[in-house]
């Protein structure tokens, strides 16, 4: 699935449903909502989709998905894209839905940190435990250059050449940025700032940043970073990041641009802030449609809470699934909704895609009682 | 899988959880009771697990499990034998629960139809649509046969060598059966018993057919089966079937060994005459632990309801995992059941049998910021 091309500024797109989160149990929403033939909108703070499962687990082994005696984050989010692709989500992907609110007409508008807008009959929250987002640092200053020359992600190959860059953090995503700007960066200096020289990163990782810094080409600073100040002739423009070294003394470092890689958190955002009862951060919902105390907004995955409520993926899938017959019923409320099975269903077979199922072939032998 | 040795007559099987039906859900019932510690014993009337999707499709695709785009039923039924394999199941094939009744000091005590006798903590009942049991025929004289001369599945080979076998049966279980005794049983004669030369059976075993009949090695028989007569000489032994021919007159067919194969269909049995409160032919259940009216009585998968309810096999593993927690509590009630996951828990990788995950690597690239 690739990203929906942004529409254009003011525009606004109408769907049956807006998914907010496309982490595992989003993208199984979009396949369920697809099946009852409504089409989603789908939005997700990170800039791929598959949500914690691709961010914090990618490679670790699953084991209690049904019918996946193994599999890997990476594989379950890949399987998933596959499984809701024939329903064509739009996709929305590294924006935060920052407004939600109920229409006249009943149907709910959402806007995004991007500025896209929404009109939607039915509105699910699959956002997981939050929206992750870079966690930051307190800095002194930083709130000037946040977003300018203070970044929370690698820029694109070569915007940061012949500067000098500084990058803090002490994982994977920080040493990683810090070997690719030192190997291919241009830069004029690299420097990996880092209150002590340990980190927690896998070993290909940590063996190609001491060949760089064997090599001169990256530089390690212990230190915490304290402040950072402005140019003496323009004070919209960074110049020097101040740090207390492993000595105790204060340093200076040249810095054009700031990178914060201290990896991602999931935050609740602005979901706190759209009226909505929470119970312990989370959204208490219906076990039979799983909405929350507003028609037509939904909250299924680790966000909702409800009587034996277990934080289990395959418990998500399930809540996608009554919630999806739960919307359809809003927004055709005239339909009476037949379960029909993806085995049998010509109609289903139609959305899905794929040619009617050949009559059963005989297993062999008939099965023998014993 | 392979069937647990028949315990010694007289012997009681005690355990954790006695799961009833053998079918996707029951298998993966084993899993979550696994997950928790609990030993599950399971039971089903057909010879083999898998239930409605081995029996009924097992060559179909199904599109709606999460994280398998398609799979055939044959092919689930293998994934949830393989995930559940680790906790091992006593399993007990081929034998219905024939009485269920609470014992004096709150567990449950179980018969069935093979002697087998369990004492369970718990009783888990994913019996779909109930237990799968052979379409009988309504034949005077039937019942003083029935399970000696009249069978209602294809014996061992050889069985049935210098018999005149007569088949019962339109469909590819009856003309498997049938192709199989004309060309491998030694039988003096093998008849097709039928109201009409028409069948709904598969293209290369109607082809099978027709060679064999055109070989005189297969009759078939155009009728209606109306009584079974006992010998002259043995009130005990099957002699004579008689029926009606197309044309309208009576007919005598000798007969040594009746098969009726007219296919299985699911029959709640006896569970209705467990005393539990049935709605529709569905057992009502909480969805906190989708527990009956009666404590420590579970009800998952197509068997059960509740408002929202959707059979769907999705929905039937979510409501297994409450339903196992619902168990534990129950059975360690002074363990708190804490929440693990299986990508990161020790002692799930332990009970697993799994080795640790390694640290997870770095997915190259790390994530852009669109």
């Amino acid at each position: 699935m690739s990203p929906t091309a942004p529409a254009p500024a003011g525009a606004v797109i109408a769907t049956d449903a807006l998914v907010i989160g496309a982490g595992p149990v989003g993208l199984f929403q979009v396949f369920e909502l697809g099946l009852l033939e409504l089409h989603a909108e789908l939005v997700d703070a990170l800039p791929h989709v598959g949500g914690q499962c691709a961010e914090l687990y990618p490679h670790k082994p699953i084991y209690d998905i049904p019918g996946l005696p193994v599999v890997s984050g990476a594989d379950l989010v890949a399987r998933l894209q596959q499984q809701c692709a024939p329903f064509k989500p739009g996709l929305h992907l590294g924006q935060l839905v920052t407004d939600l609110a109920r229409l006249p007409d009943g149907r709910w508008a959402a806007t995004t940190s991007a500025g896209t807008r929404f009109e939607a009959q039915v509105v699910i929250i699959a956002a997981g435990a939050g929206a992750f987002l870079p966690k930051s640092v307190k800095l002194d200053g930083l709130a000037a250059f946040d977003g300018h020359q203070v970044l929370h992600h690698l820029p694109e190959p070569g915007a940061l050449a012949g500067q000098q860059v500084v990058i803090l953090g002490d994982e994977d995503l920080a040493l990683h940025a810090a070997n690719e700007l030192a190997e291919h960066g241009g830069c004029a200096r690299v420097s990996l700032l880092h209150r002590r020289d340990s980190f927690r990163a896998s070993a290909p990782v940590l063996a190609r940043q001491q060949a760089l810094r064997a090599a001169g080409r990256l530089h390690f600073v212990a230190g915490q970073p304290l402040a950072l100040q402005a140019a003496a002739s323009d004070a919209q423009r960074l110049q020097t990041l101040s740090l207390i070294d492993s000595a105790g003394a204060t340093q200076t470092l040249a810095v054009d641009t700031l990178l914060v890689l201290l990896g991602l958190s999931p935050r609740l955002g602005p979901i706190a802030d759209w009226g909505l009862a929470l119970e312990r951060r989370q959204l208490p919902v219906t076990t039979e449609a799983f909405e929350t105390s507003e028609p037509g907004l939904y909250a299924v995955g680790d966000i909702n809470t409800y009587p034996g409520k277990k934080k289990l993926l395959l418990c998500g899938f399930h809540e996608a699934t009554l919630a999806a017959f739960g919307a359809a019923a809003r927004v055709h409320p005239q339909q009476r909704q037949l379960l029909q099975y993806t085995t049998t269903s010509p109609r289903l077979h139609a959305l899905l895609g794929v040619a009617p199922a050949a009559v059963d072939a005989p297993s062999g032998a008939p099965p023998q009682a014993s």
